[in-house]
């Protein structure tokens, strides 16, 4: 059986201000609407004989995930919460001891979550072909066959043909300089390490074991003294703690001797820049792609995109990225786009808050989005999924105003329990003890205004709460 | 004596975003904490022995005009409504004849609303002068010594010297081209056309009389019928849509033989573009202007101004400008701001509004901000100056929600007449008789939740208005 693994570990903030620590890359609904977490799932889960997505995802991103696969509906194969990034040859040991519990003999399919592949068919016939080579214990890497002589990726040169699809690896190589790359690129038997993988998951654990025992003992551990939150699977932090950080290629890749590879053209990409998401994107005659409101006159070669309820008029620019937030708005050159990163240390040396959050932020049991603030006031928009509830709490040195606009919320006020309805409104004085449930069949949609002398999310003391945050 | 007149009739939108129709370039604080028609009654009442300013605006305008007076508290001479647009002849007649009614040898400094001035030295010097000369019955303009040569002016050529500051005015001339533009500013005696002027009121309607007698028989009759409304004189629209379209050039200082010539160094500039408000405002050494929240890595030559609560990041981009607003942003190539037109018209034709409005809206009692807009619902931030009330109005589609932030406002709703402190709220259930005053010495400052299935700003009766406006 087939066990895709989505590694959904980034917190990448090269698509920053799109991307936030809270809400990395692989969240985004970056083309379509669906976020390249969903479209990794939705494609494994289009291959034949495939069992439902494991993921590997950090605790601050379950809920996301949580709800991103529900969002889909293929279901769910397990959600094993990182306690901390330690690279990828621990995050897949985790990985391939779950599918291994299950499923003996599984394979398993390793596919990062933040990459977008435009010819599926391609894809499709690559998997078959290292599900073939894993069946017989090669650990299959996928080698994208270079269009041209990229300088950011990791080479892999290929040795003897194994069959009609695939090869023994005979070395993987670092990122080149351009010169090598373009000799690279003209000898046609190097492909760009994609960073997916199939095996069989007892493969992996073998190989991991003879090249990499300090990571194999960990993982082992870790998973051995996992235990489930709701949907998740915590594996142990302290002995998770004591595994070396060290990537799949590294640690077991480059030193095994069953190590293949399939080469492939499936219009791959990791979705690296602002730059590489406009040079995958459809564009209109004048090369730009424009996202949500925007008027452009004059305008060439630019990925423009507009935020919710605001537009974007650009006049007589050329090759720009303009990227429009709630709270930021990002005007780059598009060969620029890589000092995002500059952006962001000045974001993170300055303490400020625009590369950790979005205004609108997720929570297990729906979302709220701080639609004003001024003095001595903050409005929300919250909104509670079916069947959810925030937990049981009190504020220090706020009061709260509540006003139903869709939907039934049921509120606590210290001993009270009673129904809101569309239109009503209640009172949450300083310091008493509430609630918001939803009971009923569609979303709560709800606006809270804040009022008191201090309004930050740090005061809240949570003496209740079904999703384990008390 | 002398009385200003301020013309702040424009609604140009070629600052837009931040200029839109309602609250056009001379409202707004482009360079300093003051608007542009708060710096010019500034700059005006530092004059010797000036009188209170004359303003002549749109009804749109009114209280604007009002507010902003009040803001720099140097008194008001009038605030002159022109019921339509008729161009500068009509609107310095009102002015003139308004003048003239209390002090019948007054003479009137004529400024548009939206202009800077860098050396007020100068200009009070230059003031100085032509007003020597209006005492002997010349009418003045005053010619801006030209340090380029701008083709979108026109030019005023002079004649003889009258004094040792002031000429004859040989002829006025239209916009040259580019080598006549170049030939004027060699040649040295040629000025731009400011649009500023000084002279007799009485004067002024005498010249008016005998060059354009349409007009000054329209403005005469449409200011005997004037009625006063608070602090506003309504001149007649009746009488007034009689008088023709003219400007002050082509009606009187072109066909008049006294007119005269004052010429002038003082650092002007009407602002007509965002590159020319960048050619104006301070720079820093990599000759970017920054206003508000913005980081920025590698960028020259840029004009960029971030709204309130929003940053603005760039990376690698010259010479561009980029204008961040509550609900709109404009990123263009800072040689081709003149295209905001085709923005602006394609907005137009579009039948939408980010060109005729901000997302805040003044009022005559306060302010409110649409902060939050959603399906059945919206959130606005409303502020009740001190002393203001409301309309008592009610609305036949939406209820309401008022949540005090700070200040004490009274509420009426129906029969019911009661104080609503800080943290308090209350509901103003569809169909109620409504209304909110703010008795207290301190702003009151409320959150809104409007609900219900139309939210439009026309769902509105008004019962009474302390405005006039029911």
């Amino acid at each position: 059986m087939l066990h895709p693994v989505v590694l959904s570990g980034g917190s990448g903030t090269r698509l920053w201000p799109l991307s936030r620590q809270n809400q990395p890359k692989q969240f985004l609904s970056l083309i379509g609407d669906h976020s390249l977490f969903q479209e990794t799932v939705l494609r494994a889960s289009r291959l034949p004989g495939v069992q439902p997505p494991v993921t590997v995802c950090s605790d601050d991103h379950r809920f996301m995930v949580g709800e991103q696969l529900q969002g889909v509906g293929i279901g769910n194969g397990g959600i094993l919460l990182e306690p901390m990034a330690r690279n990828t040859a621990p995050a897949i040991a985790l990985a391939a001891l779950h599918v291994a519990a299950g499923d003996p003999d599984g394979l398993m399919l390793v596919m990062p979550a933040d990459h977008l592949i435009e010819d599926e068919a391609a894809f499709r016939e690559a998997v078959a072909s290292a599900r073939r080579l894993a069946e017989a214990g090669w650990l299959v890497t996928f080698g994208i066959r270079p269009d041209y002589a990229e300088t950011g990726y990791g080479y892999i040169l290929r040795g003897e043909p194994l069959d009609e699809a695939g090869f023994r690896v005979a070395r993987f190589v670092e990122k080149p300089d351009l010169p090598t790359a373009e000799r690279y690129l003209a000898e046609g038997t190097y492909a760009w390490n994609s960073g997916m993988f199939l095996f069989q998951a007892r493969r992996y654990l073998e190989e991991l074991a003879t090249h990499a025992p300090a990571i194999a003992a960990a993982a082992r551990e870790a998973h051995a003294r996992a235990h489930t939150d709701l949907d998740f699977t915590r594996v142990d932090a302290q002995a998770f703690a004591a595994s070396p950080s060290d990537s799949i290629d590294y640690a077991v890749m480059e030193k095994t001797d069953r190590a293949a590879v399939v080469p492939v053209s499936c219009g791959w990409s990791d979705i690296g820049s602002w730059s590489s998401l406009w040079s995958v994107a459809q564009r209109d005659e004048d090369g730009n792609r424009h996202e949500g409101d925007v008027i452009s006159v004059d305008t060439r070669g630019s990925l423009v995109r507009a935020s919710e309820r605001r537009m974007i008029a650009t006049i007589g620019v050329e090759d720009l990225v303009i990227i429009d937030t709630a709270d930021a708005t990002l005007v780059a050159r598009k060969d620029r786009v890589q000092d995002v990163k500059t952006i962001v240390d000045r974001l993170k040396a300055d303490g400020r808050t625009e590369h950790l959050f979005h205004r609108k932020v997720y929570r297990p049991w729906g979302s709220y989005d701080s639609i004003g603030v001024g003095e001595r006031f903050q409005v929300k928009k919250i909104v509670v999924k079916p069947g959810a509830a925030l937990s049981l709490q009190k504020h220090a040195h706020r009061a709260e105003h509540w006003i139903v606009v869709s939907g039934v919320a049921e509120v606590t006020c210290d001993e009270r329990v009673f129904d809101l309805h569309e239109n009503e409104s209640t009172y949450i004085p300083q310091g008493s003890t509430h609630r918001l449930r939803n009971n009923g069949a569609d979303p709560v949609v709800l606006i809270e205004v804040q009022s008191g002398g201090y309004l930050g999310e740090d005061d809240i003391v949570r003496l209740e709460d079904v999703y384990g945050r008390s």
